[in-house]
């Protein structure tokens, strides 16, 4: 009788059968990396759970670097809409192992981001509970009325383009779980690009405002690697799937692209350096596309910019002119 | 040397060590109903944890009420703001025990309040998890610019008034507590007042409306009853306390104000029935205070609402004509 949910996906089709996702209220519904609430000065809105034991771990992560992360990964979704942070509201569950240098500490990471972003913490809410949780909403507004960078747009031709190190908080996070802090020592940009994730606000808004006088670019923040969050990009899977003509694309991915940590960990493993850098996971880089002829302006204007590929007029997804389904990507996409 | 925080007041206060609350994004900060976003439009925000054992129990709660009742409190804060209710975030820990069913249901609950305020779900977040949390974020628009109405405000003289049934909830509580769902029979509203509080969004938007050609009334959510949180109306207590000079207030308050529930229950038991009335807990009725002259068209305008006394110049807070504090109320406040 009693069924479990088999996956977030159906725990997903159960709240759409309840929720419309059209509303007025709303801009953009869910499935972008932020809502958009409809108001005279359009709100980006966002919400992530940061829990123990899921999201980090206490054996390797500072008290410090659990709060900046918390804030982090949710700045990164404001950054994926090419909108400006503006506040956030956090939600705190402490477990009875949390002391006050803990939390000092917590506190002084996170406020540390929101100082380098001028963002307010503008309330939340306090218990006590099994196990630590935060759960952050975060809030932006729009560089100008209606500019946020959603993820649907791509058009055959665009080209595609990435702003980060894909697949090296991957690496981080495996030498991490195998070796705690010891692994900063030889791996220190992976374990930082896992331990303390940089939102790219500012990328964020130059695309936003490149886009202004042309067409706007498409964008979303990769935090379950290049591999799945490519077909969301084109429209092919998530919440936004479907609502046009299936995209496809071409992209070319060579070690030279990678961070040389990424490369050098595939070499010690003996794996294929570019699949490892495309399933990723935990990224928070920035995944887009824009017409062709905006790239070499964004490329001069943006740092860690590079072009990854172009949009194809068909469905399929190839990398380095083979399919990526023989790149063993697909078993990690949700249908 | 792992010191334990003593209170939520401990961690607030090493919170707001951390992050400002005066900042260029807020209108109004922490420590009211909600805070406010400082756009175009201002946007009033509220979260709030909804866990098991702690805010709710499953052995009483069906599904549905769980759902209906996670919102509930929330769109309660922005009701204490006089605001509209627009849109809300949900993120969701879900334990192993929760199956299809209970979702479909909780669910079903929540989207039976967010259509009776037609508001949309506009995201948010899923996890597994120890226990089940709803950490819900809502966000409403104000009648008019700049038209919220906060906690501060109140002068000497001004009418303090009700809207609701203080001690209802208490009641219910109590006896769901003892007796389950069986306490439903003797005690239905009190039960209700529990399991499924209705939200004053109506009356909180009218009150905003009468003010709007006067001075606005000063209204919050009533959640951890009438004796603590009079003193956060009139600025004694809470993050908003101290700002101009202490007011005080006498109010009167005869068992005929009250529901016939919570007087039939005290005197089952031999309590003094305006004390447990005032001390409630988890009321969700809205309290403010108003110019004198605006009180007949309030009473008139908004069912429920009720005059209880009125604001004095000068510190110390009487009940019956009898100092609050030898009712045994000043117990629970904060300090």
């Amino acid at each position: 009788m009693a069924k479990k949910p088999a996956s977030e996906d159906e725990v997903l089709k159960c709240l759409a059968r309840h929720f419309p996702n059209r509303h007025s209220s709303l801009l953009l519904g869910r499935g972008d990396d932020c809502a958009v609430l409809k108001t005279d000065d359009h709100i980006c809105v966002s919400s992530d759970l940061f829990l123990e034991d899921i999201h980090f771990r206490r054996n390797y992560f500072l008290p410090e670097e659990i709060g900046y992360k918390a804030l982090a990964v949710n700045i990164s979704d404001i950054a994926g809409c090419g909108a400006r942070p503006l506040a956030f509201s956090l939600n705190l569950v402490l477990p009875s192992w949390v002391d006050m240098d803990f939390l000092d500490r917590f506190f002084a990471g996170m406020a540390e981001l929101a100082e380098e972003n001028r963002i307010a913490l503008l309330g939340g809410d306090l218990s006590s509970g099994p196990s630590l949780c935060a759960c952050i909403s975060v809030y932006g507004t729009c560089f100008a009325e209606g500019a946020f960078l959603a993820r649907g747009g791509s058009m055959p031709g665009d080209q595609l383009f990435v702003v980060g190190c894909p697949g090296l908080a991957r690496v981080g996070l495996e030498e991490l779980e195998k070796r705690g802090r010891d692994a900063l020592e030889d791996w220190p940009d992976a374990c930082s690009a896992h331990l303390r994730p940089v939102p790219r606000t500012g990328a964020g808004l130059m695309l936003a405002r490149a886009g202004l006088n042309a067409r706007l670019p498409a964008l979303m923040d990769v935090s379950d690697g290049i591999m799945r969050d490519l077909p969301r990009l084109l429209g092919l899977t998530g919440e936004n799937g479907s609502q046009g003509a299936a995209l496809g694309a071409s992209i070319w991915v060579k070690p030279g692209n990678l961070h040389p940590e990424v490369v050098r960990h595939a070499e010690m493993f003996g794996r294929d350096v570019v699949r490892e850098a495309l399933q990723g996971g935990e990224d928070y880089i920035l995944l887009g596309s824009c017409a062709p002829d905006m790239l070499p302006a964004l490329k001069a204007a943006i740092p860690g910019l590079w072009a990854i590929g172009r949009v194809l007029p068909d469905s399929g997804i190839f990398c380095n002119g083979e399919s990526l389904e023989t790149c063993g990507g697909f078993d990690h996409f949700e249908h």
